[in-house]
């Protein structure tokens, strides 16, 4: 009986094998988004009205998680190592931008996919010249060289062109700069230019460049709610159109960790729904288009979020939900006014009590940075949101695979693997 | 082709199905086991003199993650709803042992594996009547009721017979009372009796009860490092010899919790280490015995342990590794002793500078709590190593298993699917 169920198990895992290499790639990354942040989602999408607590889009494609340590032994790593090892396969040191510890250039699935003739495009929140879409098609000893890595957008060329079809993001202050123009370039080389978020759908074209901020887009919570998703829907639309020999689009939920540095728990949800809402776009992709494979994981977990804090076995997901801007616009507006309470009241359904006023009061007079924090201490008491650092962890984080090739990513990984395993499907 | 392959992946389904049933299950519940636990652990026990960052048992067979939440929308679980919803697929309330939200008793998988005629036991490094055991064999509104839980172990006929075969645990406190000696009545149902942990070996048949300790046993970190894997090994021997109708065995690593509440990384990693030495023994067991199913989850996160804190990229181990002694421990020595120095550099290489022994020897002068609290202060500052609270978190817990059945938990599922999905197989 168990030489037949050997040789059934060998049939099945052939025909899988040799069915499993995509033609498209989608790869997702939300930085910052370590477990705490998917489950913290679900929580705050629940409708605590009815019985059940809804599913995510997260919870229907969780495949396994990913170790992110950097190539050292402290354990954390920062974004931009994170993403040289998820778009090339190499550990490095924190703040290389797709270079190895001796600083070499290592060679990204991005600039392979391109090589192979492939469509290649990067959508992003941040400027689209930070860290981890740099790691995927710039080479730079720094994460800090943003003028430099803006550059590499242009010179590092790929078999004689250019090595990004599409990019979305921000960054025109990186782009137009006194000692070079990098916009003017691109339109030379035949890219629709737009830096106007409202004419987004006017762009028609490949290769494209949309530059929509001068450094990274506002908060999701205090602007656009869903700027990413109408990026990601005008990406998938543009390389659907484009994808003779198949194409890689990274897309980046960014700013989740802005806001996990800031300890902004409302800011941080706001940037999730944003990024969740552009996964229900990419899933549907694939089941449309079912030789497309939807990968998604996060470089590291931020500012040591913890769903209950104090001794409370509570998470009070109304109290997020309750809060309508980022603490960066509330220190704004009270910094701008008398009247503190008109502010608080209409941007948070937490009690205006004399212990908060006097707070909120007296950090005022101290300046704005205490200010910040101590909006943001008692929207976090409030909701019994727990914070441990301004910087990142090191706890694993979740991969999610949707379409050809999912199965893969089932398990404990590195988050190396994960390179190596999109990289082995672009080169098949 | 595309019908072709479906047939295929139809009679590949459908030969693991029939297949897939296993035998015997060894279901091993890490309390308070979170990821940042599992991650920490990693690193823990990697060599910093090494290049590579060695995997863990845990790497080898992880599946996916369940959610923790309660019958409720506070979304935080106590380990008594946790272990209910994992002994039963029932949601319940906090403390609820066993029982649902009318109090009304719900069947457990280790009462149907009776009822089937498999052998049960019950392994745990607490009190053996504590909240996650007890939701296996007892039934009771509130978790507190120690006593009842105990005479249940008793009381709690399966088809006329006691409903655990084999237990290994503390507990004497709550078993010879001057009300009632359960000792005697478990010795005359014909069970071989020990309260001799040195004794464990000479426990030579099924049924039999071991109570090492007059409520749990010592922390690993402070006197046997290896408690629960000599249990574990001890429990798989006896059941292995009395496995014709096939086993049920629920092996808990009881105290990762209580040095999680307690805030205290030295005393989790031990406990993490005993329960991952426990593992690789039921790991092994399964890869000698194809025709068992091991699963591993947690029923939550205690403490809001983050690796990181304080905006360091780096979780030092050398700290939490040099620390030899619970705080629990370090406060009775310190308490006791004039020399704090000798105590403090003799039990961890944390440098005793000025500050630190200003710190202490003022802790105390303030008593018992304060110095405890003191000590881990130092600890957890000098390892980066974050905490939020006292109590339990929401976030998601990882789901691990190995053997026959064992691809059934691979994805996001809720902790009462994780009962159903074996109870199913237990109903086989
Ligand atoms: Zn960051
Ligand atoms: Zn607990």
């Amino acid at each position: 009986m168990k030489k037949q169920i050997s040789l059934l198990a060998l049939l099945c895992s052939a025909s899988a094998y040799a069915e499993q290499a995509p033609k498209n790639i989608i790869y997702m990354i939300g930085d910052g988004m370590g477990p705490a942040y998917t489950t913290a989602y679900r929580y705050f999408k629940d409708d605590p009205s009815t019985k059940e607590i809804e599913s995510t889009v997260f919870d229907t494609i969780l495949k396994g998680m990913a170790h992110t340590y950097p190539d050292d032994h402290t354990y954390v790593t920062d974004s931009a190592a994170g993403a040289t090892a998820l778009s090339s396969g190499h550990k490095s040191y924190n703040g290389a931008i797709a270079v190895d510890t001796d600083k070499k250039p290592v060679k990204t699935m991005l600039e392979i996919a391109k090589q192979k003739g492939m469509i290649t495009a990067l959508v992003a929140t941040s400027q689209i010249n930070h860290a981890t879409p740099a790691s995927f098609a710039a080479h730079n000893e720094s994460r800090r060289n943003y003028d430099d890595i803006a550059n590499d957008y242009i010179d590092n060329k790929i078999a004689g062109k250019l090595p990004v079809d599409l990019m979305l993001g921000g960054g025109t202050k990186y782009y137009i700069r006194e000692d070079r123009n990098l916009v003017a370039e691109f339109k030379q080389a035949g890219y629709q230019y737009s830096d106007d978020f409202s004419a987004l759908k006017d762009i028609q074209q490949i290769p494209a460049l949309g530059l929509f901020a001068p450094v990274g887009l506002d908060f999701a919570l205090d602007n656009n709610p869903t700027r990413l998703a109408q990026m990601t829907n005008k990406a998938l639309e543009l390389l659907d159109k484009n994808k003779k020999n198949g194409f890689f689009v990274m897309i980046e939920g960014s700013q989740i960790d802005w806001c996990g540095h800031a300890n902004d728990i409302a800011c941080a949800m706001a940037e999730m729904d944003d990024f969740a809402k552009s996964i229900e776009q990419a899933k549907a992709y694939v089941d449309k288009n079912p030789d497309t494979l939807l990968v998604i994981t996060a470089d590291h977990s931020t500012g040591g979020l913890t769903l209950g804090s104090h001794g409370q076995y509570k998470w009070a997901t109304e109290v997020v939900k309750g809060v309508q801007a980022t603490a960066v616009k509330l220190t704004k507006l009270m910094s701008e006014s008398d009247d503190l309470k008109a502010i608080w009241t209409a941007n948070t359904n937490i009690e205006y009590t004399p212990e908060n006023q006097l707070k909120l009061e007296q950090a005022k007079k101290l300046g704005e940075k205490p200010l910040n924090l101590a909006i943001k201490d008692i929207i976090s008491r409030a909701s019994f949101t727990g914070w441990t650092t301004g910087g990142h962890t090191a706890i694993d984080v979740q991969v999610f695979a949707h379409g050809k090739g999912a199965e893969k990513f089932i398990g404990s990984q590195n988050n190396t693997d994960i390179a190596d395993k999109l990289i082995g499907f672009i080169e098949q």
